[in-house]
């Protein structure tokens, strides 16, 4: 297998270099941190909803980042408007699915979105992953995963039915697709408690993914760049709101060499 | 009377182990300081305000935060949808009318929510607080009110009217409801040089309600909770970037021990 | 010609004393930022873009920023309503044509607001502004210009058939409108690395438009106040994160003095 450390770090210089335009119809909360955060990391943001814009804007873009954090129904028809000309034009596309399982809308919706659009990364906490295998899946519900073995198991399979990589995010990271499959146990806990923590690592995998065609490194190599992000803003800050500040400057002084050193990704 | 000062403390203890989960229909502006600050005190915000998703929403929360601060009719549409569901479930509504006397659209929509919707504690700054007043109001207008004793009348006045708990907030905050009354005076004069602060202590007051059931010591002890954030933050900050920084670190830092101590609450 | 670096300490000095209040309408990104930075200068912000509410909150503005940032039409109907009214007023109106040139509807959305609207200023980098040439146009287009001089000829011209002052910024700023030009050298290469500089950047011209008739000398204060900001922040941040914060802290701390001193304006 290759290694995914020195994948890391290659797609960090990459993402530093070519400055990706990274297209994101994201929510209302984490706008202006996703937007620095990739800013901060070397990536060029941009943010754009409107349902007669988002097909122009995507053409131009390296990714394509959806987030249904703050959705309301015109932002899901824009944002598989922008998916579907993404995937014409074969420019990745992450999707976030924020509360998925949580209410109805937001389990329609995400579904709705990975029907119609080409999704290389489907980024989520366990519960939200899970509340969007179809009703014919073969995979267990949250009450009945115990073991992380579990866990694992039922990612794979998910995957599989959906056609894409997961990034299933928490303590530890686990990225399953195409039938590879690692952890990234970078990270800090105090990532828990500044808002858009999840929402920015999606926007990071979309970087990434514009830098490395392979969604599964490109989603690995994201995760143990924002995580050890994390780290590095934990050794200084001990409380979420210099945490936060101290995470962007991490992101824009890691270099490749610290990332290759830090990566904490392990194949399964 | 009860003391507040320990109830302050029971109550930040509660936030903490309970993680209340507080479900805010706000403006853009501040959002993301919201989001954090709720976070940083130990409560699990959630931003929905899609018409179709809120009542399902506001159905899992400890309380419902309602803050016109960049309204249209669709989101005030949205915030009586989710304030009637949360009433019927005696789920705690807390509105933040900003703006009100402003603009005819927005003393309007905040009199449409008191009258559509129970709410628990109305919080603003006197002139916000006193737009709201019926046109048969025996309250006195802001032009007519010289002094605190002033102020004092015209709030016990007007909470009786409106049936709900007042929080005027500025230099001095004024708690009345429910023929109780107190002041609270912690705080820091750079709490006005940062954006949201008082969208911030209405979210505040939002996680505190989660967990108290009596309107009245749930406001007061927030207020007090977050003005002595603000001290702390003002111990070490002397400019507003670091200052708003800074005190979402209090708010996760400081113990219901010190809030006990710290608290500056007086009954009237 | 008048000396600008004593007028940006005046305007510095007045927007102290007088907090005019700045309606913004604005993109989803930058609001919070934005406010805080109004806030730590001194100003009142107000965010408000309901079309039933727009011209009555205008009507009490000290200026109006309009900025297409995260646009949708309802959006650039608000603007050009709010607009209107500033314009029947006198009060002042900037336009920050974010993305103009990259979409259409950005492009056609900014010569709408343009056609409809007497704007006082145009703020944006030197694509976005000449991207709003007409048809007609005597001006160069961005791959026509290699020199600074070519870059100054057009801004004259153009500046001219628009009617406005223009305010094209870079590393190096250039201020043009009714025959006059400068430019402004202050600033830090760390400003480009934070989300919604410009935009800001915008907002400091707007509370300079408040109290300054000149468009000229209010821009151009303006943004030497703002690059000063940037250069102060520098000294002691490395990087993003911390760098946007100790920006807003230096928009609170800098003096009308240290600002006449640190002011790089130079009449072309």
């Amino acid at each position: 297998m290759e290694n995914l450390a020195e994948k890391a770090a290659r797609n960090l210089e990459k993402v530093r270099e070519n400055k990706p335009l990274v297209h994101n119809i994201t929510n209302f909360v984490v706008m202006n941190y996703t937007a620095n955060a990739l800013l901060a990391m070397g990536a060029s943001p941009v943010m754009a909803h409107a349902r007669n814009e988002v097909e122009e804007m995507v053409s131009f873009a390296g990714a394509l980042v959806l987030n249904i954090g703050t959705l309301t129904d015109k932002w899901v028809t824009a944002m598989i408007a922008a998916g579907k000309t993404a995937s014409a034009n074969n420019t990745p596309v992450i999707l976030d699915p924020v509360g998925a399982g949580a209410t109805a809308l937001r389990t329609e919706s995400a579904k709705q979105i990975l029907a119609q659009v080409r999704v290389s990364v489907l980024r989520g906490n366990a519960s939200e992953i899970l509340s969007l295998r179809r009703s014919d899946s073969k995979t267990k519900g949250v009450d009945a995963i115990h073991t992380v073995e579990d866990a694992a198991q039922a990612a794979t399979v998910l995957a599989a039915e959906l056609n894409t990589t997961l990034a299933i995010t928490g303590p530890i990271d686990l990225v399953t697709g195409g039938g590879r499959a690692c952890r990234v146990a970078n990270g800090h806990p105090l990532m828990a408690a500044v808002t858009g923590t999840g929402c920015t690592a999606t926007a990071t995998i979309g970087a990434f993914l514009a830098v490395d065609p392979d969604p599964f490194s490109a989603a690995a190599s994201a995760l143990a760049y924002f995580g050890l992000a994390g780290e590095v803003a934990g050794r200084t800050a001990s409380a979420p709101g210099s945490f936060m500040i101290h995470m962007l400057d991490a992101l824009y002084t890691i270099t490749p060499e610290q990332l290759a050193q830090g990566c904490k990704i392990e194949n399964d």
